[in-house]
Protein backbone atom coordinates (compact mmCIF):
# COMPACT_ATOMS: atom_id res chain seq x y z
CA UNK A 1 0.00 0.00 0.00
CA UNK A 2 3.15 2.33 0.27
CA UNK A 3 2.18 3.52 -3.52
CA UNK A 4 -1.51 4.56 -2.28
CA UNK A 5 -0.33 6.16 0.56
CA UNK A 6 2.47 8.50 -1.64
CA UNK A 7 -0.39 9.30 -4.02
CA UNK A 8 -2.41 10.34 -1.03
CA UNK A 9 -0.36 12.37 0.42
CA UNK A 10 0.51 14.11 -2.77
CA UNK A 11 -3.04 14.88 -3.42
CA UNK A 12 -3.33 16.57 0.03
CA UNK A 13 -0.28 18.69 -0.37
CA UNK A 14 -2.00 19.99 -3.43
CA UNK A 15 -4.78 21.04 -1.32
CA UNK A 16 -2.91 22.84 0.85
CA UNK A 17 -1.03 24.47 -2.15
CA UNK A 18 -4.42 25.33 -3.69
CA UNK A 19 -4.68 26.90 0.08
CA UNK A 20 -1.44 28.70 -0.53
CA UNK A 21 -2.75 30.22 -3.84
CA UNK A 22 -6.12 31.25 -1.91
CA UNK A 23 -3.78 32.86 1.27
CA UNK A 24 -1.91 34.71 -1.37
CA UNK A 25 -4.86 35.88 -3.14
CA UNK A 26 -5.98 37.50 -0.27
CA UNK A 27 -3.42 39.43 -0.34
CA UNK A 28 -3.11 40.66 -3.56
CA UNK A 29 -6.27 41.66 -4.47
CA UNK A 30 -6.97 42.83 -0.93
CA UNK A 31 -10.01 40.20 0.12
CA UNK A 32 -9.38 40.18 4.01
CA UNK A 33 -10.24 37.83 6.46
CA UNK A 34 -13.11 36.46 7.34
CA UNK A 35 -14.64 37.76 4.23
CA UNK A 36 -14.18 35.31 0.97
CA UNK A 37 -16.15 37.12 -1.76
CA UNK A 38 -15.78 40.80 -3.15
CA UNK A 39 -13.17 39.95 -5.77
CA UNK A 40 -13.52 37.75 -8.72
CA UNK A 41 -10.12 36.38 -8.97
CA UNK A 42 -10.11 35.60 -5.42
CA UNK A 43 -13.17 33.71 -5.53
CA UNK A 44 -11.99 31.24 -8.33
CA UNK A 45 -8.62 30.60 -6.43
CA UNK A 46 -11.04 29.97 -3.24
CA UNK A 47 -13.57 27.92 -5.20
CA UNK A 48 -10.45 26.05 -6.79
CA UNK A 49 -9.50 25.00 -2.97
CA UNK A 50 -13.45 24.31 -2.23
CA UNK A 51 -14.11 22.02 -4.65
CA UNK A 52 -10.54 19.85 -4.39
CA UNK A 53 -11.75 19.62 -0.67
CA UNK A 54 -14.99 18.08 -2.17
CA UNK A 55 -13.61 15.67 -4.19
CA UNK A 56 -10.74 14.90 -2.01
CA UNK A 57 -13.12 13.28 1.07
CA UNK A 58 -14.07 10.84 -1.77
CA UNK A 59 -10.96 10.37 -2.88
CA UNK A 60 -8.77 9.32 0.22
CA UNK A 61 -11.41 6.82 1.87
CA UNK A 62 -12.32 5.73 -2.07
CA UNK A 63 -8.12 5.29 -2.80
CA UNK A 64 -7.63 2.47 -0.15
CA UNK A 65 -10.68 0.92 -0.14
CA UNK A 66 -9.92 0.10 -4.40
CA UNK A 67 -6.26 -0.44 -3.31
CA UNK A 68 -7.52 -3.34 -0.72
CA UNK A 69 -9.89 -5.07 -2.64
CA UNK A 70 -8.41 -4.57 -6.05
CA UNK A 71 -4.86 -3.39 -6.71
CA UNK A 72 -2.70 -1.12 -5.19
CA UNK A 73 -1.07 -0.23 -8.17
CA UNK A 74 -3.65 0.20 -9.79
CA UNK A 75 -5.35 2.49 -7.27
CA UNK A 76 -1.94 4.46 -7.28
CA UNK A 77 -2.18 5.22 -10.96
CA UNK A 78 -6.26 6.43 -11.01
CA UNK A 79 -4.78 8.60 -8.17
CA UNK A 80 -2.03 9.74 -10.40
CA UNK A 81 -4.84 10.34 -13.10
CA UNK A 82 -6.35 12.64 -10.20
CA UNK A 83 -3.49 14.88 -9.22
CA UNK A 84 -2.84 15.56 -13.42
CA UNK A 85 -6.55 16.20 -13.69
CA UNK A 86 -6.76 18.94 -10.58
CA UNK A 87 -3.85 20.50 -12.05
CA UNK A 88 -5.56 21.53 -15.18
CA UNK A 89 -9.04 21.70 -13.58
CA UNK A 90 -7.13 24.66 -11.56
CA UNK A 91 -5.27 26.63 -14.05
CA UNK A 92 -8.29 26.73 -16.50
CA UNK A 93 -10.38 27.68 -13.65
CA UNK A 94 -8.53 30.63 -12.97
CA UNK A 95 -8.23 32.17 -16.06
CA UNK A 96 -12.22 31.44 -17.24
CA UNK A 97 -14.43 29.28 -15.01
CA UNK A 98 -16.53 28.41 -18.20
CA UNK A 99 -13.42 26.11 -18.97
CA UNK A 100 -12.92 24.21 -16.13
CA UNK A 101 -15.18 21.33 -17.18
CA UNK A 102 -12.36 19.33 -18.79
CA UNK A 103 -10.13 19.18 -15.67
CA UNK A 104 -13.24 18.49 -13.42
CA UNK A 105 -14.19 15.31 -15.23
CA UNK A 106 -10.35 14.06 -15.16
CA UNK A 107 -10.03 14.69 -11.19
CA UNK A 108 -14.09 13.27 -10.56
CA UNK A 109 -13.61 10.05 -13.00
CA UNK A 110 -10.87 8.90 -11.13
CA UNK A 111 -12.59 9.51 -7.81
CA UNK A 112 -15.83 7.91 -8.87
CA UNK A 113 -13.86 4.48 -10.26
CA UNK A 114 -12.29 4.19 -7.12
CA UNK A 115 -15.45 4.56 -5.32
CA UNK A 116 -17.34 2.39 -7.12
CA UNK A 117 -14.59 -0.25 -7.57
CA UNK A 118 -14.11 0.08 -3.70
CA UNK A 119 -18.10 -0.82 -3.57
CA UNK A 120 -18.15 -3.79 -5.71
CA UNK A 121 -15.15 -5.32 -4.00
CA UNK A 122 -16.34 -4.96 -0.56
CA UNK A 123 -20.09 -6.47 -1.70
CA UNK A 124 -17.46 -9.15 -3.61
CA UNK A 125 -16.19 -9.84 -1.15
CA UNK A 126 -19.29 -9.91 1.18
CA UNK A 127 -20.43 -12.62 -1.12
CA UNK A 128 -17.66 -14.94 -1.43
CA UNK A 129 -15.75 -14.71 1.46
CA UNK B 1 -15.35 -4.77 7.77
CA UNK B 2 -16.87 -4.88 4.31
CA UNK B 3 -20.25 -3.83 6.08
CA UNK B 4 -18.69 -0.62 7.35
CA UNK B 5 -16.58 -0.18 3.34
CA UNK B 6 -20.39 -0.82 1.76
CA UNK B 7 -21.96 2.25 3.95
CA UNK B 8 -18.40 4.63 3.61
CA UNK B 9 -19.07 4.53 -0.08
CA UNK B 10 -22.91 4.97 -0.23
CA UNK B 11 -22.35 7.72 2.67
CA UNK B 12 -19.48 9.44 -0.33
CA UNK B 13 -21.80 8.77 -3.24
CA UNK B 14 -24.61 10.48 -1.42
CA UNK B 15 -22.47 13.47 -1.01
CA UNK B 16 -21.17 13.46 -4.53
CA UNK B 17 -25.16 13.27 -5.11
CA UNK B 18 -25.62 16.44 -3.22
CA UNK B 19 -22.46 18.03 -5.52
CA UNK B 20 -24.62 17.48 -8.70
CA UNK B 21 -27.54 19.07 -7.02
CA UNK B 22 -25.55 21.92 -6.32
CA UNK B 23 -23.92 21.88 -10.18
CA UNK B 24 -27.94 21.45 -11.65
CA UNK B 25 -28.77 24.75 -9.16
CA UNK B 26 -26.29 26.75 -10.56
CA UNK B 27 -27.87 26.53 -14.61
CA UNK B 28 -30.94 26.32 -13.29
CA UNK B 29 -30.91 29.47 -10.94
CA UNK B 30 -28.49 31.35 -12.85
CA UNK B 31 -25.74 31.45 -10.52
CA UNK B 32 -22.79 31.36 -12.14
CA UNK B 33 -19.16 29.80 -11.17
CA UNK B 34 -17.28 30.62 -8.41
CA UNK B 35 -20.29 32.45 -7.31
CA UNK B 36 -22.19 30.93 -4.33
CA UNK B 37 -24.84 33.18 -3.53
CA UNK B 38 -27.53 35.67 -5.46
CA UNK B 39 -30.52 32.96 -5.32
CA UNK B 40 -32.12 31.80 -2.05
CA UNK B 41 -33.03 28.29 -3.61
CA UNK B 42 -29.26 27.75 -5.00
CA UNK B 43 -27.88 28.42 -2.04
CA UNK B 44 -30.14 25.85 -0.14
CA UNK B 45 -28.74 23.28 -1.70
CA UNK B 46 -25.07 24.58 -1.50
CA UNK B 47 -25.36 24.32 2.23
CA UNK B 48 -26.47 21.32 2.09
CA UNK B 49 -23.78 20.12 0.44
CA UNK B 50 -21.36 21.95 2.66
CA UNK B 51 -22.90 20.58 6.00
CA UNK B 52 -23.02 17.24 4.59
CA UNK B 53 -19.34 17.70 3.71
CA UNK B 54 -18.97 18.82 7.93
CA UNK B 55 -20.76 16.04 9.15
CA UNK B 56 -18.84 13.47 6.56
CA UNK B 57 -15.02 14.06 7.87
CA UNK B 58 -16.35 12.96 11.26
CA UNK B 59 -18.44 9.92 10.30
CA UNK B 60 -15.78 8.22 7.75
CA UNK B 61 -13.21 7.59 11.36
CA UNK B 62 -16.24 7.49 13.42
CA UNK B 63 -17.75 4.67 11.37
CA UNK B 64 -14.04 2.69 10.69
CA UNK B 65 -12.90 3.07 14.56
CA UNK B 66 -16.56 1.86 16.08
CA UNK B 67 -16.34 -1.05 13.94
CA UNK B 68 -12.71 -1.95 14.87
CA UNK B 69 -13.23 -1.56 19.14
CA UNK B 70 -17.01 -2.81 19.19
CA UNK B 71 -18.80 -4.18 15.70
CA UNK B 72 -18.23 -3.18 12.44
CA UNK B 73 -22.09 -4.30 11.98
CA UNK B 74 -23.67 -2.03 14.54
CA UNK B 75 -21.44 0.50 13.04
CA UNK B 76 -22.52 0.25 9.38
CA UNK B 77 -25.96 0.11 11.40
CA UNK B 78 -25.78 3.22 12.56
CA UNK B 79 -23.91 4.81 9.19
CA UNK B 80 -27.36 3.66 7.79
CA UNK B 81 -29.32 5.76 10.40
CA UNK B 82 -27.15 8.30 9.09
CA UNK B 83 -27.83 7.92 5.67
CA UNK B 84 -31.48 7.97 6.02
CA UNK B 85 -31.21 11.47 8.01
CA UNK B 86 -29.10 13.32 5.81
CA UNK B 87 -32.23 12.47 2.92
CA UNK B 88 -34.70 13.81 5.31
CA UNK B 89 -32.35 16.74 6.09
CA UNK B 90 -31.70 17.55 2.48
CA UNK B 91 -35.24 17.10 1.35
CA UNK B 92 -36.60 19.76 4.03
CA UNK B 93 -33.77 22.48 3.59
CA UNK B 94 -34.44 22.51 0.11
CA UNK B 95 -38.06 23.39 1.26
CA UNK B 96 -37.50 24.90 4.33
CA UNK B 97 -34.28 25.90 6.17
CA UNK B 98 -36.43 26.24 9.50
CA UNK B 99 -37.46 22.73 8.86
CA UNK B 100 -34.07 21.22 8.88
CA UNK B 101 -33.75 19.76 12.55
CA UNK B 102 -34.70 16.37 12.03
CA UNK B 103 -33.04 15.63 9.74
CA UNK B 104 -29.76 16.95 11.04
CA UNK B 105 -30.37 15.17 14.54
CA UNK B 106 -30.92 12.08 12.62
CA UNK B 107 -27.68 12.08 10.62
CA UNK B 108 -25.41 14.19 13.42
CA UNK B 109 -26.70 11.84 16.36
CA UNK B 110 -24.99 8.30 14.67
CA UNK B 111 -21.83 10.51 13.79
CA UNK B 112 -21.56 10.99 18.04
CA UNK B 113 -22.02 7.71 19.04
CA UNK B 114 -19.74 6.59 15.98
CA UNK B 115 -17.45 9.39 17.40
CA UNK B 116 -17.94 8.57 21.08
CA UNK B 117 -17.72 5.10 20.98
CA UNK B 118 -14.52 5.15 19.06
CA UNK B 119 -13.09 6.99 21.76
CA UNK B 120 -14.28 4.74 24.55
CA UNK B 121 -13.13 2.22 22.76
CA UNK B 122 -9.59 3.23 21.96
CA UNK B 123 -9.14 4.61 25.85
CA UNK B 124 -10.35 0.98 26.75
CA UNK B 125 -8.20 -1.01 24.60
CA UNK B 126 -4.82 1.36 26.05
CA UNK B 127 -5.89 0.88 29.63
CA UNK B 128 -6.52 -3.11 29.30
CA UNK B 129 -4.29 -4.23 26.63
CA UNK C 1 -2.29 3.04 17.23
CA UNK C 2 -4.84 3.67 20.27
CA UNK C 3 -3.24 7.15 21.23
CA UNK C 4 -3.04 8.22 17.14
CA UNK C 5 -7.50 7.25 17.59
CA UNK C 6 -7.99 9.03 20.53
CA UNK C 7 -6.01 12.27 19.50
CA UNK C 8 -8.13 11.68 15.84
CA UNK C 9 -11.35 11.93 17.66
CA UNK C 10 -10.24 14.56 19.36
CA UNK C 11 -9.63 16.67 16.39
CA UNK C 12 -12.84 15.45 14.81
CA UNK C 13 -14.41 16.50 18.34
CA UNK C 14 -13.19 20.02 18.43
CA UNK C 15 -14.30 20.90 14.90
CA UNK C 16 -17.46 19.73 15.63
CA UNK C 17 -17.42 22.53 18.97
CA UNK C 18 -16.12 25.25 16.37
CA UNK C 19 -19.26 24.23 14.18
CA UNK C 20 -21.47 24.09 17.65
CA UNK C 21 -20.23 27.90 17.76
CA UNK C 22 -21.26 28.90 14.41
CA UNK C 23 -24.98 27.25 14.70
CA UNK C 24 -25.35 29.59 17.96
CA UNK C 25 -23.55 32.78 16.49
CA UNK C 26 -26.65 32.19 13.42
CA UNK C 27 -28.84 32.91 16.27
CA UNK C 28 -26.75 35.21 18.41
CA UNK C 29 -26.35 37.65 15.09
CA UNK C 30 -29.72 36.71 13.06
CA UNK C 31 -27.85 35.29 10.45
CA UNK C 32 -30.23 33.14 9.11
CA UNK C 33 -29.71 29.49 6.77
CA UNK C 34 -28.62 29.58 4.54
CA UNK C 35 -26.74 32.55 4.69
CA UNK C 36 -23.10 32.49 5.82
CA UNK C 37 -22.42 36.70 5.58
CA UNK C 38 -23.63 39.48 6.62
CA UNK C 39 -22.36 39.41 10.07
CA UNK C 40 -18.43 39.91 10.98
CA UNK C 41 -18.96 38.15 13.81
CA UNK C 42 -20.58 35.29 12.63
CA UNK C 43 -18.19 35.26 9.57
CA UNK C 44 -15.04 35.12 12.04
CA UNK C 45 -16.82 32.07 13.54
CA UNK C 46 -17.90 30.76 10.19
CA UNK C 47 -14.28 30.84 9.36
CA UNK C 48 -12.46 29.42 11.88
CA UNK C 49 -14.97 26.03 11.42
CA UNK C 50 -14.04 26.48 7.60
CA UNK C 51 -10.37 26.47 8.34
CA UNK C 52 -10.23 23.57 10.72
CA UNK C 53 -12.21 21.41 7.80
CA UNK C 54 -9.53 22.29 5.10
CA UNK C 55 -6.99 21.37 7.70
CA UNK C 56 -8.45 17.73 9.41
CA UNK C 57 -8.60 16.47 5.79
CA UNK C 58 -4.91 16.33 5.75
CA UNK C 59 -4.45 16.09 9.58
CA UNK C 60 -6.57 12.91 9.12
CA UNK C 61 -4.11 10.85 7.29
CA UNK C 62 -1.09 12.55 8.56
CA UNK C 63 -1.56 11.41 11.81
CA UNK C 64 -1.88 7.96 10.81
CA UNK C 65 0.50 7.29 8.31
CA UNK C 66 3.44 9.21 10.94
CA UNK C 67 1.78 6.12 13.42
CA UNK C 68 2.12 3.77 10.87
CA UNK C 69 5.73 4.11 9.59
CA UNK C 70 7.79 6.03 12.44
CA UNK C 71 5.99 6.26 15.80
CA UNK C 72 2.16 6.39 17.02
CA UNK C 73 3.61 8.20 20.26
CA UNK C 74 5.60 10.74 18.23
CA UNK C 75 2.07 10.95 16.03
CA UNK C 76 -0.09 11.02 18.80
CA UNK C 77 1.76 14.14 20.48
CA UNK C 78 2.08 16.37 16.68
CA UNK C 79 -1.53 15.84 17.17
CA UNK C 80 -2.17 17.43 20.88
CA UNK C 81 0.09 20.27 18.99
CA UNK C 82 -2.09 20.64 16.43
CA UNK C 83 -5.27 20.70 19.02
CA UNK C 84 -3.62 23.44 21.18
CA UNK C 85 -2.89 25.40 17.78
CA UNK C 86 -6.35 25.61 17.00
CA UNK C 87 -7.49 26.39 20.05
CA UNK C 88 -5.25 29.55 19.78
CA UNK C 89 -5.95 29.88 16.44
CA UNK C 90 -9.35 29.83 17.85
CA UNK C 91 -9.45 32.40 20.10
CA UNK C 92 -7.25 34.58 18.63
CA UNK C 93 -9.31 34.90 14.92
CA UNK C 94 -12.88 35.76 16.89
CA UNK C 95 -11.04 38.67 18.81
CA UNK C 96 -9.12 39.53 15.53
CA UNK C 97 -8.60 38.12 12.19
CA UNK C 98 -5.23 40.05 12.06
CA UNK C 99 -4.22 37.85 14.95
CA UNK C 100 -4.47 34.04 13.66
CA UNK C 101 -1.01 33.53 12.43
CA UNK C 102 0.16 32.32 15.63
CA UNK C 103 -2.61 29.65 16.33
CA UNK C 104 -2.55 28.78 12.66
CA UNK C 105 1.05 28.52 12.35
CA UNK C 106 0.79 26.24 15.39
CA UNK C 107 -1.65 24.01 13.76
CA UNK C 108 -0.71 23.79 9.95
CA UNK C 109 3.24 22.92 11.44
CA UNK C 110 2.35 19.62 12.60
CA UNK C 111 -0.03 18.59 9.96
CA UNK C 112 2.93 19.65 7.39
CA UNK C 113 5.37 17.65 9.44
CA UNK C 114 3.13 14.82 9.34
CA UNK C 115 1.99 14.74 5.82
CA UNK C 116 6.15 14.99 4.71
CA UNK C 117 6.99 12.17 7.33
CA UNK C 118 4.47 9.95 5.82
CA UNK C 119 5.90 10.49 2.89
CA UNK C 120 9.19 10.16 3.49
CA UNK C 121 8.00 6.85 5.60
CA UNK C 122 6.56 5.35 2.81
CA UNK C 123 8.87 6.12 0.48
CA UNK C 124 11.76 4.58 2.16
CA UNK C 125 9.39 1.63 2.53
CA UNK C 126 9.21 1.06 -0.94
CA UNK C 127 13.02 1.29 -1.41
CA UNK C 128 14.21 -0.35 1.11
CA UNK C 129 11.02 -3.29 1.45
Amino acid sequence: MAYVDIVTVLAVLQFILFGFHVGRARGRFGVKAPATTGNEIFERFFRIQQNTLELLVGFIPGIYLFGRYFSPLWAAALGVIYLVGRQIYAAAYVLDPGKRSLGYGLSFLPVAVLLIGGLIGAVWHLIHG
